[in-house]
């Protein structure tokens, strides 16, 4: 068999832990060398085809931890696929998604595994892995689980809220727990204290209160933190589990996994853009626009972005995913007109994650490395990806992004490839821009071109977290 | 010109952010490229030198920010100078030092800087830098910082302790907080209230407590803790100064770090092997052979190390240093017999740093990487060498070390190469050897026999502090 | 009508703030008024009965602000009843209980009050009050909370433990919290989180560890200070609801409501003899002697107790209290043989708290004004009893104890004046002993002879807490 | 001897610890008695004298345990001598003051101490005591603290602040709580870093900044705060010595404070009314108006006086005192104008504690017994005065105000009795006054008309702390 040879020249190749002025030579879909840019080892160097990098930025494909394609909530479905879904994450430079396959209660965990499978199969532009999610802990789904940490499915995903849909009660959670202390998986926690968060929601209704914003005013800041820190105390009694807490939103639940992580516990912390970028004054906005930004945990006031950014720069915060589930405004979140606790919950961004956090840098919220670090090193490294995915090195996987760090662009609904309706930053102009995007060597994004097909990403089995202490 | 090229093959190459089976291309003393082992792009590459390291780790040269060749103190001096030291510092697999020019009281910087030019110059088996030590914070030696900022000693030293010798006030520490915040120096501080201290020796020696162990019981915990403490408070004073903190030992002052670092403070801290390996029970070996281990901040109980090792692997604390400060037990410790105070402060180990962090990745305590990270990659970062060393990256120097983790060896002032007659580990048993040293391209060590030379390692001004938030 | 007066002359009267040599004239039940000793005013008078107190303390009457009489429990019920119970704590100088009225599943708090009423009722030699145990929140028993805060009945006992008998889940917590805020009601929680308890028994029982320790063993730490942490969380949800934990046994719970306190927040703390003087150690004692020791929360390692010690020197804890709820070895206890979870919880303790508390004055770990303040004066503040109870002050009730510091006596079963065929204390020697008892005015205890009856004791509506911020 | 009989009738007796309705029989300067008002006891009482105190409460004289009368500061002397002094703490319900006699440098603490009783003997209107200020510590002085504590001059306070003044540095300071240890002593602390603050102070006058309000923005918060937890950590290596911080002003210090007390150590802390009721914004004041409001620690943004409010209700700040120390604007104060370094540092207050205390419970921040506890009984504890002072008990001297809640009464030096041109109140509303003082049973205020004398007032030795732990 020949080899196939792609070669990236002249830009600055940006990983978790260097900038180097670097020629990236690909082989067969794998980066095969880095040169230093001008050796003479890199001038010797030949390729089928050869990408002009000159005053780009090379950087690790994203990989996105936390996505909901077709997840079906509040009686829809996520308005996106796998095949839309993955395609605008192509468009937005990342590379691999990991996606939550859901366990139905009273089912097993393989019928939901195998139901997400069949829902990706054949559809990606990029390359997926699965987490699983718990709904119904018990001896049958606990010995699944160590099943499933074996073929590659090594994160377990448990809801402290959602009560009677999603929620596990603490004593389920920590038999999850105590099992993936042995089976080696990670649990991922949604961490708000749901029980105590629908008796607001249904009191805040009795009032009257009925509008989006009062799905911010009633899952209280103090119910996350507790939840943050009720789940630590568990996996501290299941015998010091790895914990990973998704979609932190709060300052007080940021200070929670501080100070665990202060004693040298295995707890991490996962944020989103939009708890970086938007807050409750856009769940206030007026006419059920707030309804856009409807999602749990919820937006926060705009005090809390300080602490999001601070808590990513001093890693007491370590990832950034989307928690992408869109909803379209018109007839999927106006479900919820009138009832606030009707609006399903999620917002759109897989696409923009790259492009936001980029922006992130040109603010001067984190550096270059920083950057690819949280998008896309410790993602790969927390779900067991690395070194595959998450970093350019020789033998990893060719998933690579020639991100032009200068252009200017303006995030719309009228030019985003997301399915869905509106875009929770409509307006904001950042600068930076994919421009070209390799899956495995592919050019799946050719200058702002799409040229990937469904059927391109296949499944990627995962290991075991590759980030503890 | 005719470029010179040396390959090292089949080794495990390991930095701080990656591992990865890769073969090393060095081209004219820098890292010319990385490729994978067994990649067509590897298989076509020929050098003048082949280092086989199949089965062996290939890391980049240590990084010891903190050593004191030649240093006058308590009326002698370090028994290693320039030449002696880095030869040892080579067979340890270190290359690159950054030693203290001492400013004396009443002189110029400039003077004490040109002092240890004159030592170095033409002695070094490996690279070398230098910080300042301020002995006498006044306007014109705030002036002379940021001369000496522009020119490549970007880090300056302040002593809490040592009244009337090393030590500033805090006035004095404030000036020069604020001069780095705008010259961009980074502050070292020597963190033990001295003042408080000097009252207890009095008292211990009035009680007729002159064995070395009473070295470790005035020079109390809590006041390694406040000082700590103190120099964070007054950083932040300064308009948030960037501290890095010395040679700390214990687990309070690990905690006060830890708060300043939660905050999102610049705030830093360096151990070394002797605070994690030794421990009081050394300081009270009988017969006055707890001289040996003398030094400021001194050991502490065994339970400390728990602390430090945690901190190490939670990055509040981010660099392990050695402070190598010999002073021969015959002749120098012995200044000391019969008063603990006239003991001249210091241990060997600069030869001992990566052998005995390896141990501790054996021993589990950290994990391959973070090995690299707190011995290579933090320190150069830290002290603006990034990415000349630390790391293996396409342009970087070429200082190589091929390491064997599989040998066993028994540490040994009988074996060792540093000038002293005794070794602080004596007997004790390391799993892993450093077998090749290469110093820009050229083979200092060649499988454990020295090939270097004085004067081959250069000066290496340096950037500032390149890890801030 | 006549006056009836007594007067007690020449002892140190001992209150939570002072200590004076006062005779204490006493009128139709109440202090009338105090006088320094020798003083003319004191010369002056006269009254019926004299009591020389001469080298003695004279104390408020204590208040035991935690009993459980006759409680049904694990399909059995606690020894004391009120006549009993009552006549033992008048033994201990204890002049009045707060016993807890347990609302039923599916029964309205009124129908439990009754009940508890009934009990009670012509039984006491001493004053009682009630608070009320709410196990089925829901409207309906929102609105009784009203009823019985303006009848006297203030305070409201919740479990975090206990699933399917008194648990509550945190939505219902909440609701009660919430209108505790409103109707000013005192929220009581025993903090333990129950359903992860639960967990870890049946799985201690599957492994067969089946003894008393095992209780222990299962419940938890962690368990408690995450619970004490979570009902902090939800009373300040609630909107600042106070929060009284009862039997507080571990460090980490004690360090939970501290910060809390810090934080101005209107939590309080209760311990418990047990907690203060007996440890895992009892709870594995040989032969299911542990079982005697069986309590919830459950005894802790002995390290604890310095804590606890410190809490209550620091008023982080306000209250000790006894939890007494006595159950016989010898047919009780032993239902739980063979399964440590069905041995009903609980010990005996009414008669031992003062002296117990007492010697923890002869022990220096508090002082004889603290002695009084945690046993008299806090728990008739906190239960709204002020200045009836706990105090003597001109118009209190004339509940008073003449206590001899200095005889010694040994703790015993053999002894006691509890019906229950063993001591928690067997065989504990202690210096100081109750020598005469008042309640209003009346003496029940002689010199060491009862000489009240049942029926004295009087039910004692309470306001609301008198001991907020 | 006959005995001279005063009666208080009516009124409502308030103590640290109750609250009751009685009457209060003093014979011979003290307390004799308390009677239930109305009670027979109460009716059978005849004195020479009866106040009718109905309507109002009747409550211990204050304790002001920090004020400086006539003391030199910046070549002036603090314009209140101890005649005016007094004379206005009796208008202001203040009984007992405890001054600071003034160790000058190189002389004897008894030179200082005579020269104080010089000053106080004979002139004062109420009762008066002293500390020492330690501004050599030598092995002279240290011997002689001993002979101080024996006689009655039972706290020593040290300076960090006001280098070359006051100063002792940390040595010194370690060596004084060391003697304190062991003779009993308080060792009181004025806590800011002024080594540090001199660097600002100078860099302040060389950028033109000479207004009263830079006095303010040199003495930094983070330097209160720093010097508040270095003499904690001092007391600690002294082995525990209680600490008493003296006139804390920032949230920052309290939270050292704080965090001490959880520990269980000995520390305390004292503010001052003008702390809780003035702030930054009074020192911005223009034309020069800033300088009456010129002390150290400085006022502080408005957002403090919460914490310190907090502080108070926790009891992590356990005392008010006033720091009395005033400068008339007019020919003191004005010494600085144009360079606010040379302003003296004080406030007048001594008149206005109690009232501005009461107008605390008014606005509620505190309670009744609260007011009383932290402004009267703590401070005869914590000082060695209890119980002749700060509580009415049988057996107290009779130090009592009758006190009208209700009446307003605008503060202003056109009616004030301090020996100053302004007040720092000036134009405030307060509810609450004054009406008649007793000091030992000698009427000096009656009705609002001064009917002391000057030498009744005596000196009162007093013991050792008794508010430890």
């Amino acid at each position: 068999m020949s080899t196939t040879r792609t070669l990236i020249r002249g830009g600055l190749v940006i990983t978790a832990s260097d900038e180097t002025h670097a020629d990236v030579l690909i082989e067969d879909g794998r980066i095969a060398a880095l040169a230093a840019h001008g050796s003479a080892a890199a001038a010797s160097w030949t390729a089928e085809r050869t990408i002009d990098a000159t005053g780009k930025y090379v950087v690790p494909g994203g990989v996105d931890a936390h996505t909901h394609m077709e997840l079906p909530f509040g009686g829809t479905f996520a308005s996106d696929d796998f095949e839309t879904g993955t395609r605008a994450a192509a468009w937005g430079g990342t590379t691999t998604i990991v996606d939550f396959a859901v366990q139905s209660v009273g089912h097993a965990l393989r019928d939901g595994l195998d139901a997400w499978h069949a829902k990706a199969d054949g559809k990606c532009a990029i390359d997926y892995a699965f987490h699983m999610i718990l709904s119904d802990v018990d001896e049958s789904s606990l010995k699944e689980m160590d099943l499933l940490v074996e073929e590659g499915v090594t994160s377990f995903k448990l809801f402290m809220a959602y009560p009677g849909v999603f929620y596990s009660d603490d004593g389920r959670i920590l038999r999850a727990m105590q099992r993936a202390s042995v089976n080696g998986g990670l649990i991922m926690m949604h961490a708000e204290n749901g029980i105590a968060i629908d008796v607001l929601v249904e009191q805040a209704l009795a009032r009257g209160e009925t509008d989006p914003r009062y799905h911010g005013e009633v899952r209280k800041v103090l119910l996350e933190a507790e939840a943050t820190h009720r789940a630590i105390q568990l996996a501290r009694v299941a015998g010091g589990t790895p914990l990973y807490v998704v979609h932190v939103s709060a300052e007080e639940a940021v200070a929670e996994i501080a100070a665990a992580r202060d004693k040298g516990l295995n707890v991490f912390g996962e944020t989103c853009p939009q708890y970086l970028f938007l807050s409750t004054d856009n769940l206030a906005e007026p006419g059920f626009e707030g309804a856009k930004y409807v999602c749990s945990t919820p937006l926060r006031p705009r005090e809390h972005q300080a602490a999001l950014w601070r808590g990513l720069r001093t890693n007491d915060l370590q990832v950034v995913s989307t928690d992408h589930c869109p909803f379209c405004f018109s007839g999927q979140k106006e479900l919820g007109r009138g009832d606030f606790s009707k609006i399903p919950n999620g917002l759109p961004g897989v696409e923009n994650r790259m492009d936001l956090l980029h922006q992130a840098v040109v603010d001067g919220h984190i550096s270059r490395r920083r950057w690819i670090e949280i998008a896309c090193a410790t993602p790969a490294r927390m779900f067991g990806l690395y070194p595959k995915k998450g970093t350019l090195t020789p033998g990893a996987d060719a998933d690579v992004v020639v991100y032009d760090p200068h252009t200017e662009q303006t995030i719309s609904a009228a030019t985003h490839h997301m399915n869905v309706d509106y875009s929770a930053y409509e307006g904001k102009t950042v600068t930076g821009q994919v421009e070209t995007v390799l899956s495995r060597g592919e050019v799946v994004i050719d200058r702002r071109t799409y040229t990937g097909r469904p059927g391109h990403g296949v499944y990627t089995p995962r290991s075991t977290c590759q980030y503890l202490n």
